[in-house]
């Protein structure tokens, strides 16, 4: 789940305070990736929603319906990876206009069920309703996880290294895989979680910047991050890197001494490499990316 | 879940056949008013998703945030409430348009969590976005449902009755309560299923005729329908009480013996009227509503 909507901090707040507190067995409602639920069974229920909205989220100039199945299925279980979760079940409401064929709805269920299909996701019911103006998909995913596995944004600590997953800056709008078919770091997700030793994780679906400064905002810590560390995609400048969005990689926080053992168990097993890229500090001493060794930028 | 796009029947069909068959967990999914799940647990999981847009589904002259709110929840309840089942969990996603104020946002979770407060629903997560021209609301309900007692729209038998609560055709769109702020039939769907005798159940979002035809369509049954006994809302026709839609009162089947009983506790405990309007039978014999006396619609 993420809020692209203008002030949205204040906006979640707001929310919050409207809903109230949730019933006791809603271990976290509304502020992570997903909803974490403990249903009395052996195992966690997860449940996310994500929605794209046409020339908001994505432009039919270079999306194909296949790529908009696709995508739209691949940034829910993002949101289900990033708790270590696994993605079992997808319901799928469609706001469709006039232009849209049913081969174009067809195209759209083939990209969702080809990645559904690759993790096992039932594609389980959904809606389809008259959009008038532009073309929406919103998809809700439920998930589950282990009890003691389960990470959240906010378990960083001071002294704790943070560490990312593949390479940044290419998910750029435009004709791109990237961004037209991004990849959810699905089983990388499952095995840092197993590992046990991670102490926060959240996907990167709007930037560097922004995911570890909610993870330090949640986790009441600062960090300092290390830009010579920050692995770039190929052609892709620090600023995309950073503020570019939609790489859908994994940030997590672990303490140094376990580093190595997570980096190599995912890279062994899914040949994605793991990069460390600063530390998590006291929250006094701010969030900072080290960039050139000259410049701080605080935020 | 309800498909209000054109070419309905095809399109499910379309999709179910892109999609494949579900793994052997999913014991309902694409195709009914929720799927239904069976996690393991004690109970199966129930869950449905519902899409309302602005000036398709309501229109911002004479819905207020409130009743915007509490219906996109409503829609939702009244899916898990013809299985049978509880809701327990809701996911929201909004796509804002540049009009809506913060304020709007909180008017319309006040709406949301009135209703969700009265059955005890969680709020768990969603989502924010900006949409360019249109508001839309997405709510995702994950519910439960005793195993033996869910409630398919697929059980009717020849023989059976055809039973309704409440009132049908005073929720066309204006500022009338029924179309603002619908009350869906949560404790009498639990009621019914909860008796074990009824064979079949669905809400009735999409006007009378065309839920018996969803009914019998699914259940491989015809269905006689005697006009007199519709239970029309005060001011109603019989034209929108069949075809007028949004009524979101249950539809069920049941053999005639258990009638009385399921009748008398449904309005004993809630004080929802339960009308008997008509029969199911062999699928030869049609989907007829006998209108005065005589004519026959046949659909």
């Amino acid at each position: 789940m993420r809020s692209s909507f203008s002030g949205e901090f204040g906006l979640i707040k707001d929310i919050a305070a409207v809903i109230g507190k949730p019933s006791k067995n809603v271990i976290k409602g509304i502020g992570d990736d997903t909803a974490v639920i403990d249903t009395g069974g052996k195992k966690y229920l997860l449940a996310t929603t994500d929605t794209l909205i046409e020339s908001v989220h994505f432009d039919m100039s270079y999306f194909s319906f296949y790529d908009l199945g696709w995508k739209a299925l691949a940034v829910n279980l993002s949101d289900i990876a990033s708790m270590g979760g696994v993605s079992r079940y997808a319901l799928v409401s469609l706001g469709l206009t006039k232009k849209v064929k049913t081969k174009d709805v067809r195209a759209l269920y083939k990209g969702m069920e080809a990645l559904a299909k690759k993790y096992r996701v039932d594609i389980i019911g959904g809606d389809t309703v008259f959009s008038p103006e532009k073309i929406s998909i919103t998809v809700s995913v439920i998930g589950e996880a282990e009890k003691k596995k389960v990470l959240y944004r906010k378990g960083a600590r001071p002294g704790d290294l943070i560490m990312v997953t593949g390479d940044f800056g290419s998910a750029v709008p435009g004709k791109n895989k990237k961004h037209l078919c991004p990849e959810p770091r699905v089983l990388e997700g499952q095995i840092i979680a197993k590992n046990g030793r991670a102490t926060a994780m959240m996907d990167c679906s709007d930037g560097l910047a922004f995911t570890i400064g909610e993870i330090c905002r949640q986790s009441g810590t600062g960090a300092d991050v290390r830009e010579k560390l920050i692995p770039l995609s190929k052609g892709a400048s620090l600023k995309q890197a950073l503020y570019g969005g939609e790489d859908f990689e994994l940030v997590f926080t672990c303490p140094p001494k376990f580093a190595d053992i997570i980096a190599d168990k995912v890279c062994s097993a899914t040949g994605t490499a793991v990069s460390i890229i600063g530390n998590v500090v006291r929250k006094s001493e701010g969030v900072n990316i080290d960039t050139k060794g000259f410049e701080h930028f605080k935020w």
